[in-house]
């Protein structure tokens, strides 16, 4: 059974400030949360619904609590509460473990959107981009909504939080090659790409701050071949990630 | 003043059924509504907020009612009701007026989510694809998750519903080339790619169907650059056709 004061606990995870102080966040449905255990993330605990079949498929050593859907419902934060429940510790890292000069990194530059967030992190996963780093307003890792979104990327992918322009600072001292979209950028398809750097992805609205744009020292187009005359166009954040990274990585 | 009977119309919209009958459907906020203005969309109508003190840039000859926040609250489909909502007419789209021998279309397998159909279509935009063809079970167009997501590109991009199936047996035998991209396709990167043709994009769970996928001649593979062991990744359906229309309009 599970007692009130871990529905407290749980509930109370939908906030960032209690998923920091408690360095807990979740996950739920089955799919996500058996990519999850079969991680190297540490899984604290799994709450499952009483008579759901799919309980045979987690691993003994997990600690698995079975509850009802009424609870499961008080626990969720989607629509539909599912069969399964994980509450997971937050992995650890360490900016430091990153080397600039031998790896392909993103840095967002305050992402809003949990969507794009989950979006962007199952993109570096499948481009094989082992750490993003966020701005401090970048929208939080775990929220609910960005896990989700992941759909098990996360468990692969590290993600930092923090003072981007200090590290765009310290990396270009280092001779660390650093890239960004922009609308008056050159021709991403002809242009030199480093296998190494970082590449800097806007925020939804704004695009890439002046204060990050001044560090950026290669400003990357992703051409439009639009005829419509009365054209407004844009790429969303996600989709210009995909091809961007797309670019990069097919050169290598 | 907006009347009761233009509320229940409006309110009638949020349901295909409606929007078919009356071929009609709503666009909220002022940057899609003016980008709608501006384009060859014939708009209906535009309610504004009393005190909005953007009604300058609505042009004459579009009918503008006034109305207070409390209505526009009644009529909008968003969380937070906008000052400008508009009601458009459907534009009228004939499929025999696409040349599948010169261009390039993509067509669309069972989409589900509106987000993802409003990003394919912006992304077709951005592309120069004039036409997506859906099948009948892909999310209707004018619901109004998607007309937001599309971020006015519905006004330069034309979708059109059949069977496509059937489109497909006809498109064949015009040797018109069919691509799709599968988890065990040939690498997109080195494949050959033509200027025109037809690129299916499959349903979010289930990829393209077996039924569609004996009609595509040329599977194409989006490489994993991953190096991760325990990988189970995926690439969304949003960000697969940004990197598969990337592709073949970098080569043209």
């Amino acid at each position: 059974m599970i007692n009130q004061n871990k529905i407290k606990l749980i509930s109370s995870l939908n906030k960032k400030k209690y998923r920091e102080q408690h360095q807990l966040f979740i996950a739920e449905g089955e799919k996500l949360v058996l990519d999850l255990i079969n991680s190297k993330l540490n899984i604290s605990e799994v709450f499952i619904r009483d008579n759901w079949n799919g309980n045979k498929i987690i691993p003994t050593g997990i600690t698995t609590t079975h509850t009802t859907e009424q609870y499961l419902k008080k626990i969720s934060q989607l629509k539909t509460a599912p069969p399964i429940i994980a509450l997971c510790s937050m992995p650890k890292k360490n900016l430091a473990d990153i080397n600039f000069s031998n790896d392909l990194c993103i840095a967002l530059d305050d992402i809003q959107d949990p969507g794009n967030l989950g979006t962007i992190i199952r993109l570096a996963d499948w481009f094989g981009i082992k750490n993003i780093v966020c701005s401090q307003n970048t929208v939080d890792v775990y929220n609910p909504k960005v896990i989700q979104a992941t759909m098990g990327a996360i468990a692969r992918v590290n993600i930092h939080y923090t003072d981007i322009e200090e590290l765009l600072i310290e990396q270009q001292k280092q001779q660390v090659p650093i890239y960004g979209t922009f609308l008056d950028g050159e021709d991403i398809y002809s242009n030199k790409l480093s296998p190494s750097g970082i590449i800097v992805m806007g925020n939804e609205g704004k695009g890439i701050s002046p204060a990050i744009e001044q560090y950026v020292d290669s400003k990357l187009l992703i051409p439009s071949f639009s005829t419509n005359l009365d054209k407004s166009e844009s790429l969303n954040v996600s989709t210009a990630t995909a091809i961007t990274l797309s670019e990069f990585k097919r050169r290598i």
